[in-house]
């Protein structure tokens, strides 16, 4: 069982944020997140994309960000719970919350933030009748660890960047790689599709275009695929299918934890203190709504901060708090470190 | 006369932020300042200190964060009022705003934002009975062009960063610099206090102390300065004269445009749009208050954000606005330059 005082679910910006700005207070934070690795959207979805209205930045990549967020935030010692979903949110009788992921894993914490952006990003899925029977047993919609597929053989479906992207890179970690895509056309960074051109010229990745793959074969775990290639019908042996057709959005089981939820949103009061309907439960980013909301990077990073004051005041009645500026009393940080600008000297000059 | 859409009262690092995201927003701004350069006290008392909760900074110097916001939004070609204080400000009967600074220079605009932080930083002076009598006459309390003092003989009263900082960067523009203080001990940042050595040792600056400036002579302009120096009194002769004692911040006269304050802030309609109770007047940043507010940059940046949205919703009434991702739609500069995020490529890989 995992033991903190707020639990955030969801490592998207907003979630990384929050953990600085409970740091600064002394609240230890642990970030339940469904995708393999932190940043959410910017991460999975653009990591390579640049953002132009980050305050102080004219322009930074998405993945960028994320590294920098990590970077500041790496001082407070965050737990993080990756690739597993939130499923079942518990109030209680002592007024703490426990939360369950999909995989069974049991967190306790004081107070709850939502910082789950527009849902979990629930992969797309091939229309492949036995799919589900082969999940977990050689499917993979997710690349969450390439040493996995170290030595194997391996068939990618996809025509996007994380088709051409993980292709390039798995064929230098896997035995065989083989990309399958339903046209000849590739959408994705130039310079992804001009490396797999390169990498299939080379002989190290084995393309199949225009083709789908229709049907799933093995013995408890996937031994083959059936690839239809303009009509052309035959099976090719592998030991994992990775489908990249891209991820969709979804609130997920957030949905049915008693949150009052509109447009698939979850209501905060008003901007007071970002907390929902049920007392201790928050919710920052682009998850939550209320009037004049707008589904900004840079909303979160202020709905984080005021949030993480109403938890310190729900963790410590009574005691007043006092801000402190970061540029006058520096940062603590949990791991040992401090960080503070340059003391003034007092000097005499003679 | 000077119209735009919305003026800005302070260009401090919320301010500057709220001409970005009132850019992307095909609004027009232009900024009144007390200060001689833009960046508020970030610029104006301590540029070179870090800033450790900028979302996205591990850390920053606070005169980074400026020149980045000030890059960031040079595509919008904001207008510049500076050092001149807005001390009137009037609803006109079209709805619009005229504001007056103390110089007397005529604003008008569509909607007015103040992000005035702490207020206007005013100088300490120092207790000298006719000070008054040759401000603007060589009395400075501010170095606002270093240009001004060239071939100039120059007395600097202080013992902090500004005083040394000054007395350094004069010392190659100025035909002299004397540097006076009322202790032999001085208080900045090391490098400082050794580069005021190394300049006296070398003659390049004339160090008194312990002594204080306790009168001012001459004819309609400065002529001497009269010294006390540990009970030896002597006249100085300089051409100008520039105490550095540090800023105050003051509301001024903007307490007296008849909004609402609350312990030297102005109230705004509890985190909506930041609107005052003017009608078209905003407040955003440290100057205002609502339930919950910290004065913390980050949080000025969301409030600019939102407070555009109302500034976009009164000048287009009616209209329905979308909200872009720059991600996605990418940024449209005032100054004709387009920044967008590279477009992923369809090719085929044969």
């Amino acid at each position: 069982m995992i033991n903190t005082d707020l639990l955030i679910i969801g490592a998207g910006p907003t979630g990384l944020f929050a953990v600085f700005e409970a740091g600064l207070l002394k609240i230890k934070c642990h970030i339940i997140d469904a995708l393999p690795q932190p940043g959410g959207q910017l991460a999975e979805l653009y990591p390579k994309k640049p953002i132009f209205d980050i305050p102080g930045y004219p322009s930074v990549l998405a993945g960028e960000l994320v590294d920098n967020l990590m970077e500041q935030i790496k001082q407070f010692e965050p737990g993080f719970t990756l690739a597993e979903t939130a499923t079942t949110l518990n109030k209680l009788e002592d007024g703490t919350f426990e939360v369950i992921t999909n995989k069974g894993t049991v967190h306790r914490a004081k107070a709850v933030a939502i910082a789950g952006g527009l849902g979990t990003f629930e992969p797309r899925k091939p229309l492949i009748d036995n799919i589900a029977d082969y999940e977990e047993k050689g499917v993979e919609y997710f690349v969450k660890n390439p040493e996995h597929f170290r030595d194997k053989n391996i068939v990618i479906a996809g025509g996007g960047d994380s088709a051409l992207d993980w292709s390039i890179f798995l064929s230098n970690v896997a035995k065989s790689v083989t990309l399958i895509h339903r046209r000849n056309e590739f959408r994705g960074a130039l310079d992804s599709v001009e490396k797999v051109q390169e990498l299939k010229n080379a002989g190290k990745i084995n393309l199949i275009t225009p083709a789908e793959v229709i049907g799933l074969k093995g013995d408890g775990h996937i031994e083959a695929i059936t690839v239809d290639k303009e009509g052309e019908i035959y099976d090719l042996a592998t030991d994992y299918f990775i489908p990249l057709f891209g991820l969709t959005p979804k609130l997920g089981d957030i949905a049915n934890w008693g949150l009052e939820i509109e447009k698939n949103a979850i209501v905060v009061n008003n901007a007071l203190d970002y907390q929902t309907n049920i007392e201790g439960v928050y919710a920052i980013g682009d998850v939550n709504t209320y009037p004049g909301k707008l589904k900004l990077i840079l909303c979160g990073f202020h709905e984080a901060t005021l949030m993480c004051q109403s938890v310190y005041n729900r963790m410590n009645p009574g005691r007043k708090y006092v801000l402190k500026y970061t540029t006058v009393s520096g940062v603590d940080g949990f791991d040992g470190t401090r960080k503070e600008a340059e003391k003034a000297v007092v000097k005499k000059i003679d």
